[in-house]
């Protein structure tokens, strides 16, 4: 290979090197599409670099479209490829590829049935009559009906069809939402965290406060009250209501998550809990399908209801209408149902796993915390640098970490198990490990 | 069949008595998943009913989902509906079937190549890794890539990747919009028919007014001024940027239809027009490819490019993944330009024929605007109706139309030829002018 490569260079530049190597020869048309890159071995032993390198730089050209991966054969050129002209300036969320990564919240590859929900995909692109009008505002009727069932069955919610509007994701239903909230003007969320709400009830003029009950507005994630899944137990819940009751406060309940909490039995949600009164119910499968669908739900109360149909011609659906076709069969079907109880089974056991592996690498120089549900736990870690500067040491490492808070010589980190193959959580902890150790606080890691 | 019609109620109810006849018999599994309907002739004669009766009926059931249409084979029982339990309530779009729709803007039958575009959605869905995880928010690189050089090509626009952010729909885009505007708390529309963007603007706060140019933020249409397709002159293009710049007002360039000008040059966009300062243009693709397809776009000026990419990641995007992914590589194969041509070729032959039919149906009693561009329009008609009694009027005979303005003795309704197959011109004219003639005004239909 006439590939001449600075080695002087630290080692995250070394796999963009081979990158820009291969991407050229893509671009040039040396590389056609379909044929079958260098093996990952045969690469690494020729260049003579580590495979994570190679691997590095494969990943990154399989983000780019430029190449696309084959189980149990390997990387192929794309003819994507071939008539692209490179991309000029990197995307605001364009990152560097890397090996492992703590801090994304996207499915576990092995956990969803792409061959299933394709069929379901093709399915609803057969129906031209269909498609060829323009979606009904508040959500197709057959989906907010099996949606009202499905969320009787498994939430105990009781709502017609008509309380139900669909949307691509929960800001797109706070669109809708804020705006019938004239009366109110105070919001309060459990933390800062979630700065995709948050930032929607300030773009409408609302003061957002934390952990403030004495608000117009109560935002809570019942079964994710913290980024390490601790759920709110159902005596907190059931003050919340009377106390919201008391003050006019009107309650949105976000039900992320409840699919993962892994107690005998599901805590019941507010809504059920409250009768319905006050509440506005949140539901959403990115979680549960593939984070690139962009579907979510809210079951709206009295009078909340009847003011939103007086404005409902004025908003356009947001969901893609196919989607929704094919999640609605999807769901008739007993797939979502199944697939909920497998990732649960499955992220159970991951977790479980990763905290293993955590306590036997960091061991007693580390605080462990975890909840009743959820994908991640937090790690406090003594540790000189600042969190911004370990998520950067990290990344140098090819590992990606997502850091919480951060007291001098102490940093927070959130690990999430949920994209993650459990087979990495050992060298991804010990990388985090190694990098903690070279920067020490006096008395640990000794 | 043992089926008891009340012939003395009028004609639409008898349609619903077919239909409820035909949904039990599914409901209660004696019409199985996969069986054939009867033919219209068929059940039209034996039912001793019109055709038309006959398939109002076929129509609500297919629009309910109960049966399903094959090209040149007939209706089918869905298995769909063999699990369902009926729709108790109907939703807010919900509307009885009608036979012939002026009224809609959906696309035509014939225009859309679903195989093609199955095609494409088909390859999307293979690409597993790529939607195991959350789309980019500002909308897929490789996609803002293919639309800027899609845009400098057919509308002169220079910008980069980085200067586009992509959402589902138009409203979508405004809600990322409409904060960053903090400076301005006007805006001035064309015209008040376009609801979903004046709607979102005064969620925000905002003053809205018509035609008022000293506004701070001016949203215009100029290849969509009215209803019947005019467009804005150069002349006035020019100096409506001359007096944004002067006044410092942003304009907002939607650039609705823009596809469907007649003329024999493209008028320039206002964007190309202004060098790209003080204008947001946005674009769409519900009119080009599938209604259901909700994918829009926007190109911002600085400073708002600047503003958006330091709150760009508190916005979740709301387009698919997977559909952006399809049209990007549909736009890269050349298909969105040769549907474009299609279309507007498509369309211009349609809105010619519908202009003959209605001139030749309602001759001198009416008025006819018709402008340079779109896909519709206006029929000013003597009648002794207001809008409403004219609408409901005629979709008591299965026509739908849509009404513009009315004043004593006069109606004007808005035709649009865009969904409607062009034989059914004449039949659709010919509904709308007898419901006319039935309540004349002096002097006009004698």
């Amino acid at each position: 290979m006439s590939l001449n490569l600075d080695k002087t260079e630290k080692n995250e530049h070394l796999y963009m090197q081979i990158y820009h190597y291969y991407r050229n020869l893509i671009l040039e048309h040396k590389l056609l599409p379909g044929s079958k890159m260098p093996s990952l071995r045969k690469c690494a032993r020729e260049l003579k670099l580590s495979r994570t390198t190679i691997e590095n730089a494969y990943l990154q050209l399989a983000a780019d479209g430029y190449i696309i991966s084959k189980a149990q054969s390997g990387y192929y050129v794309t003819n994507i490829a071939a008539r692209q002209t490179p991309i000029q300036s990197p995307g605001i969320t364009r990152q560097p590829a890397c090996r492992y990564d703590f801090a994304s919240s996207g499915a576990d590859r092995e956990s969803f049935r792409f061959d299933l929900w394709r069929r379901y995909i093709k399915s609803a692109f057969r129906q031209d009559e269909r498609l060829l009008s323009y979606g009904e505002p508040q959500g197709e009727a057959d989906f907010r009906q099996v949606l009202s069932e499905y969320i009787r069955e498994r939430r105990n919610i009781l709502c017609s069809p008509d309380d139900i509007v669909v949307g691509a994701g929960v800001q797109s239903l706070l669109h809708i939402l804020c705006p019938l909230l004239k009366d109110k003007n105070t919001v309060s969320f459990p933390t800062p965290s979630f700065v995709q709400g948050s930032t929607v009830f300030r773009d409408y003029g609302f003061d957002v406060r934390y952990r403030n009950k004495d608000s117009g507005v109560i935002y809570v994630s019942p079964a994710h009250m913290t980024k390490w899944g601790d759920i709110m137990p159902i005596s907190r819940r059931l003050e919340l209501i009377r106390y919201a009751a008391e003050h006019n406060s009107l309650i949105i309940e976000d039900d992320f998550e409840n699919e993962f909490v892994y107690l005998q039995k599901p805590t019941p949600s507010l809504h059920s809990l409250a009768g319905g009164q006050g509440i506005v119910y949140i539901g959403s499968f990115s979680r549960l399908l593939l984070p690139s669908i962009r579907i979510s739900f809210m079951v709206l109360p009295e009078p909340l209801k009847s003011a939103y149909l007086q404005k409902a011609a004025c908003y356009n659906q947001t969901a893609s209408k196919a989607e929704q076709i094919a999640l609605c069969q999807f769901i008739r079907d007993g797939h979502l149902a199944a697939q909920t109880r497998k990732l649960k089974r499955l992220y159970s056991v991951k977790l479980k796993k990763l905290l293993t592996t955590v306590e036997v690498i960091f061991g007693r120089d580390s605080r462990i915390q975890i909840g009743d549900a959820g994908t991640s736990l937090a790690l406090t870690l003594p540790v000189s640098l600042t969190g911004k500067e370990l998520k950067e040491k990290t990344r140098e490492q090819g590992l990606r970490i997502q850091t919480l808070k951060e007291t001098p010589g102490e940093v927070t980190v959130i690990l999430s198990c949920s994209s993650m193959p459990a087979e990495d959580f050992p060298p991804a902890c010990r990388i985090l490990h190694e990098v903690c150790s070279r920067y020490p606080v006096q008395g640990a890691y000794s």
